[in-house]
């Protein structure tokens, strides 16, 4: 560390363990140097040490675990909000295997307000589906879809579990989704979620509410619960 | 509550608690019933009615404060992602004063690894800025700002107190951002943001990343963290 430069110091840690993790000096869930072993090391104070940690986790390089230390992150995901895409296309792009485990099936009806909030019609009969989506096996989005009945008249759970859910549309419907309004919000990972997703509870999670459309019928409803530690979004604004 | 329904209870729950907040039985920031009551009030079990109170949270009608109940939420704010926006313009198309507190206003230097990644140039002179934004004096985002000094040579504290950071820019600079990239991630409001923004700590943040453009020149990278309880973002695909 050069103290004397106007490079600060936390920004000088970061960097020198950023270029650890780049040339696989450290390599990914491998556990970091702890706090204190960190200020020997560099001869920082800690409340250096935790700046820089702390921005790091913030930047996605590394994460924690309660009462076990700071590890190494694996890359996450960096969706482009350009086109419409799906979770099983945007996988497979990145030569990762997509899977869906289908958590529960249900045929519900939704009163007015509510209704109205999903932009449904009232007391609409709508499929209530749960899906795990995993990638590589790797538990990654919590979703829920609400899906007219009126549209789907004959989809059941196993149409769910073999094959993706739009490829089900397209072909026993001839839907293909057009247009798709999405709302994001910062939450947290609550705790059936974190049974399912593999990770600690109250951790982040990025929120997704996706209307999907056909030549302007509301086609799906869907809340999906990302992990915070897995998904960035990006957008390009003019 | 209908229990020989298709609509499930705690969405019965849901449905009346929403009815009330929109007509005004609840008002913003009034403590609703305790899970304890709203199992008598309504003759339902507390795992219902904890589930109904769960959604509501996750959908933004209500929020928690730990061991003092449940309250109702104040209106989020939603920004649409279509066009180049910016804070001071949101707060003022909503009828809200937009105010600015600058934190603190330094001059650093980056290293490689982290100048490469906010796309600056190694070892060029930055000022790092960290700002407060509010609407109608309540906190709302915890801004750090990075500019390249080549672009701003005399840029100080007092022009950003007094004016829109994207005001001094035009006016002193002839800048005007023409292209912003945004990223966005799913975190947690850590314990110095949380001081500033009057919430606690580790509740759900929505990280903002922004690098802006004047003719391909970039000339702002900022790391916005806002309220999760406060913003959602929209996007349309085709």
């Amino acid at each position: 560390m050069d103290k004397s430069s106007r490079v600060p110091l936390y920004l000088q840690l970061m960097e020198d363990i950023i270029r650890k993790i780049e040339n696989q000096v450290y390599v990914e869930n491998q556990q970091l140097p702890s706090e204190r072993e960190l200020c020997d090391i560099y001869g920082l104070s800690r409340i250096t040490v935790r700046q820089a940690l702390q921005e790091l986790e913030r930047e996605g390089y590394i994460y924690k675990l309660h009462g076990k230390g700071t590890f190494v992150a694996t890359k996450s995901i960096n969706q482009n909000l350009i086109n419409l895409y799906s979770f099983t296309e945007e996988m497979k792009k990145m030569a990762k295997t997509p899977t869906t485990k289908v958590l529960s099936f249900s045929e519900i009806e939704l009163e007015e307000h509510l209704a109205n909030q999903l932009k449904l019609e009232p007391y609409e009969e709508v499929y209530q589906v749960v899906r795990l989506r995993l990638a590589d096996n790797e538990p990654l989005m919590y979703e829920t879809s609400y899906l007219p009945k009126k549209h789907f008249p004959d989809l059941s759970a196993t149409d769910l579990v073999e094959r993706p859910m739009y490829e089900v549309f397209k072909e026993d419907y001839q839907i293909v989704v057009t247009k798709a309004v999405e709302t994001f919000l910062a939450s947290l990972i609550r705790e059936k979620e974190a049974k399912q997703l593999k990770v600690e509870k109250n951790q982040p999670a990025m929120l997704l509410k996706r209307h999907a459309y056909y030549q302007d019928k509301l086609i799906e409803y869907t809340i999906s619960v990302a992990r915070g530690d897995k998904f960035a979004y990006t957008v390009e604004l003019n």
